[in-house]
């Protein structure tokens, strides 16, 4: 359990701070009983709680201006909330922190077909985006599993990603624009509805930089025209080994699919059990693999997928026949984490990237760590681009458990990490891989990290005691002062 | 014509500058006769001449990392150069700043197909990436009209475009990894084979960011199956407006063709009486448009094309029906800078993007300027993703003309930002457009930058006088001290 630094002064100060807040977004806008701050004291990743110091939930960009100035001036630190759905607890409260909830930022601003992107408040969730351009035949690619409550603005922080990013990419690939205020209270737009926009590519950096540069108070995405068909093909496997090489031997072929999914028997088992998606439940691995685009591209990719897979042995091969067949296969993977769930009182979803070519190597490493942890482990993940999602069931309850099954997940991590792969692939660092992110970079990269951190905050009040291991004091890096240069915007605001 | 900043006490020191060179690379990979170096004065904005104080051509990362170290130390500025083919500036020398070229890094070091990567020196050209796995029925999508000579390093500084980035994206979206050197010699990889690796996304951050941060000496890049079908369409139309609407009503249509070029009258008729291609002289303006992907896909695109160019009232459109034909086709886009060469002793190449929608309004703004200016400008550009480059004819021998071709320039460009757009496409800002960047970016927006910048290069050394209009001291800014954490890698270079 990693512990969060704590400043008592604030704690003392606090109904001072709950004053400020109040002047600034009213009262209704302002949670501070412990009963009403409850369901803000976790995100997904539940093993960690933390009360805050108190939920505000500004409503314009000059609020969140405002909040950001008190914050720097009184030395307040500040964590920016959207729904909550990070499983890697990049949303998880400070105890002598406000937490800045974007849900009134809730507004889809603008639809513009000519450019093909939408502008949207961060409080949008993600699935909103393409069913406000569905009709017109377009859709935002992105596709995180929570996309129904998961907000845009925390598919940015995290740079989320999802089934379909194999092929569409991540958040930061599909991003146009981002409108983010500064602990100056200064606003800054970054990108445009075009390609690019020449200086330093900021916007590149806020994305996927967890809340610790600025908040976001509007993102421009862009959307695609939707594939004219799509089918969904389940093959079976002997060996989690022979779905792997399938995998990456697809791939290698020049074939890139819509999703690539993995399951592996465990998963298949619990999620039969749940729902019956007709997955073959004596294969040790399942692929579900969608293929997009006109029917004479998918009559190919479906053939060259059958032929790659028959090599590696499978041992079932089904492709849907029909738009509810297809929708019914997913069915199954849609309900795996819950399925999962029923297996165990806790499980823990561990989210890591390794080359594609190693997937046999770490995935039959991992049954073996398994074993020795005496704890099971059910994988279920986006096989295409190599990220996994093993699911560590283990019971709370037990004292220890917890212990071990984060043990587990860590060793996980490191073997990711020594196959040449990444500690993430799109829930974040959060507080959940912060110490391990030295297995990962060097001091020196995380030092320049942090200089770059200390450019927009050189207090470290934004999400402090996330993603890096060892918050230095900007001093010792080389302090920025943050002077202001543009009060245009916001001239009442107090300036340092 | 924008004037380089000048320290004279470095050219003092050119003899003992000279010989800590040669103890780094040796003899044979100096350069410091004027003669020598003459064909490095300039890159292609060749409007800019300047004789850099020596030229150094390191072959390793180590002796990149000690040049930069010594450079360091020594206050001495440095400028790291590709092929020299920046359309901005971008690698123009300075009079008292070393010339960095990485010519020597031209080895393509990793081809693999699990993962569907291949990572390359930065002097490897563009081109030859693609060469290296198209046998296999790979490519690498970024195409610089110039991709035979400039250089993959070149293309991350510049995070250049090309014709087919409409569907494909630039640089930045095609980059995987990168090996980067410090000004501390320290040496930081960023990114990887995989999608993301958590922490801040420094990778999206040095691309584009012109040699300002630090000095690539690695690049992994994504490669692309190649589409299994490809046709390119002429399409003639009365008047620059319609084919601009064409445009936009494309892709509003939900079709993101391969290429969507577009050349006006005057380019037309340069490059038929160049290399006869077969392109309407009656029509205003041509617009040249791939399909690719499987026939069937190539097919409904085509009727689509068709059918939105007709509704705008195309004069003519002809489809190509063999490799042959379509290639031909090509060649007068391929050759329509050279062809537009011919029409006046000199051309200025503008790069500026808007948004599709604004295509007609600024094209009809731009010939009513080009008559108040007397100076004829030539159309040919990147029209699918709201791309310009104008070509502005002039006589450099005629007094006033190239610096009226500047303004008429200028002009050009804040019109871009005026209707929504941005100052470049994908030639980035260099010395040309750095006195415009505050047409674009409030101060507050050039600060933010400016304070990353100073995480990387607190002195100021690397490609300084580039991109930003005002280079503050990094003190003015809260200077950042940048002290090397890890020497693992060098431990025989001194340390600050």
């Amino acid at each position: 359990m990693k512990t969060m630094p704590l400043d008592q002064t604030i704690i003392d100060r606090r109904a001072a701070i709950i004053a400020a807040m109040r002047a600034i977004v009213g009262e209704e806008r302002l949670i501070t009983s412990d009963t009403a701050m409850r369901p803000y004291e976790s995100d997904a990743l539940t093993a960690y709680r933390q009360l805050p110091l108190m939920v505000v939930l500004p409503d314009s960009v000059e609020e969140v201006a405002k909040i950001l100035v008190y914050a720097q001036k009184e030395n307040v630190k500040v964590v920016p909330r959207g729904a909550g759905t990070s499983l890697s607890g990049g949303a998880l409260p400070l105890a002598d922190g406000i937490l800045m909830s974007m849900a009134r930022f809730n507004e889809i601003q603008k639809i513009d077909y000519d450019n093909l992107c939408v502008t949207a408040g961060p409080g949008v969730t993600n699935l909103s985006i393409t069913e406000a351009v569905q009709d017109r035949g377009f859709y935002y690619a992105p596709d995180p599993s929570s996309r129904i409550a998961c907000t845009i603005g925390g598919n940015v922080a995290e740079n989320s990603g999802g089934m379909h990013c194999l092929k569409y990419g991540l958040t930061t690939n599909n991003i146009l624009g981002l409108e983010m205020v500064l602990l100056t209270g200064d606003v800054i737009t970054l990108g445009s509805d075009d390609f690019t926009e020449g200086g330093l590519d900021l916007m590149g950096l806020v994305t996927g930089s967890e809340g610790m540069l600025g908040v976001v108070t509007s993102v421009t995405v862009r959307i695609l025209p939707a594939p004219p068909e799509a089918i969904t093909m389940l093959v079976g496997f002997p060996s989690v080994e022979a779905a792997g090489e399938t995998v990456a031997g697809i791939m290698r072929r020049g074939l890139i699919p819509g999703a690539m999914e993995m399951m592996d028997r465990l998963a298949v088992k619990a999620t039969e059990a749940f729902v019956a998606s007709g997955y073959p439940l004596d294969a040790e691995a399942v692929l579900i693999i969608e293929l997009d685009g006109t029917r004479e591209e998918i009559k190919s990719a479906t053939a060259l997928v059958k032929k790659v897979a028959s090599g590696f042995g499978a041992s079932s091969i089904v492709v849907s026949t029909s738009e509810e067949e297809r929708l019914a296969m997913w069915q199954g993977r849609m309900s795996a984490f819950p399925a999962v769930g029923r297996l165990a009182p806790d499980y823990y979803c561990m989210d890591g990237t390794i080359p594609r070519g190693k997937l046999p190597e770490v995935l039959t490493a991992m049954s073996q760590m398994s074993r020795d942890f005496g704890l099971e482990v059910a994988n279920v993940f986006h096989a295409g681009d190599g990220n996994l999602h093993p699911l560590i069931l283990y019971d709370a309850n037990e004292p220890g458990q917890l212990e071990r099954a984060e043990t587990f997940g860590e060793e996980i991590l490191k073997l990711c990490v020594r196959v040449g792969g990444v500690l993430t692939g799109e829930h974040g660092v959060g507080i959940e891989k912060r110490d391990l992110m030295s297995e990962m970079f060097t001091e020196t990269d995380l030092n320049v990290q942090q200089r770059v951190k200390c450019a927009f905050d050189p207090d470290g009040l934004l999400n402090p005691g996330k993603v890096f291991p060892t918050l230095h004091r900007c001093a010792e890096l080389g302090r920025v002062h943050i002077h202001s240069a543009d009060g245009a915007r916001f001239p009442n605001l107090p300036r340092y």
